[in-house]
């Protein structure tokens, strides 16, 4: 997506460690006319994939997924990082984050997504563990995750390979072949 | 706002303790059309105020928050829950939450919204300690919150009272009168 690539060319920082800073305009600031392009694309490049609901996680997967829900017709469900008070009712599963080095529970109410066809979309695809999260949950459910979109892909973490073995579609909108020297080098 | 009301009589539960349930349409399975309707209807409701940028806090002020922001062409700055890894270039607040019984820090980067009018857009006014902790972030940036919009107010507590006292227009989209015995009493 050009549109895209261009404004992580140009408003993206690269630090070190492999961190992409896109804070000013996708998770803190955020651009809501280029959110809505990018939620156009996800609709575009999903079209033939049959689904019931979008699902993401909080908090910074809601912009995209809320545009892409309204343009579909489709509820969103989003996925907690919490613990819930009571798992009663509740489906959850364990994420290590390499960025915050630590897990934490992801979980969702199993009647909003029981049996659903659901489509997930987040705002970055790293080490893939938030999404095998949420796949782990849609199981726990009799759900299926039949479809993955990524506003931003790093391209040299091992995410995609090992979402792939799962059999699940992925597009990502733009992907970072590297961030070496603390600089930007897209696919 | 009539399609709002008839949904939370319909679909939301009361529970005890003066806790409204709206995770099946508002805020944990999001209706992504009602949800549309009522960013349109804060649309409207604010016309004639002028503000620079839409601000909500994570995570479940965002999808009314975005599509408010897509609606006007504005940027939104969604202000964080989570304590910042460096307080460089942050501003924040602490917050104390009666539903958790905990305080918790807000925070946000002074440069997003340094000097800007804000609208301010969130799911619940309740006691008004988190919208009171974002007008304390944002004089702490030398930005003005000049006007809210809520989604679900608690007519029951004191936020707007509490939040009047500030000089700022509050709109809500419905207002809860009581929750007591359970049922659900609207304004």
């Amino acid at each position: 997506m050009k549109e895209l690539k261009e404004r992580i060319v140009s408003d993206g920082r690269a630090l070190e460690g492999g961190i992409l800073k896109v804070d000013g305009f996708i998770n803190h600031q955020i651009d809501s006319q280029l959110m809505m392009s990018i939620a156009r694309e996800f609709v575009r490049r999903t079209e033939g994939v049959e689904y019931d609901k979008i699902v993401t996680i909080e908090a910074s997967g809601i912009a995209p997924a809320i545009l892409v829900a309204y343009l579909t017709g489709k509820p969103l469900v989003f996925v907690k990082k919490s613990v819930p008070s009571t798992m009663e009712g509740m489906v959850a599963s364990e994420v290590f984050s390499f960025t915050k080095n630590r897990s934490y529970t992801v979980s969702a109410s199993r009647k909003f997504i029981e049996g659903s066809r659901l489509l997930f979309i987040d705002d970055f695809l790293a080490n893939g563990n938030a999404a095998m999260g949420v796949v782990d949950i849609a199981h726990k459910a009799q759900a299926e995750v039949v479809a993955m979109g990524f506003v931003i892909e790093k391209g040299f973490q091992c995410g995609r390979e090992r979402l792939s073995s799962l059999g699940i579609p992925i597009e990502s909108l733009a992907i970072i072949e590297s961030l070496d020297d603390c600089k930007i080098v897209l696919r």
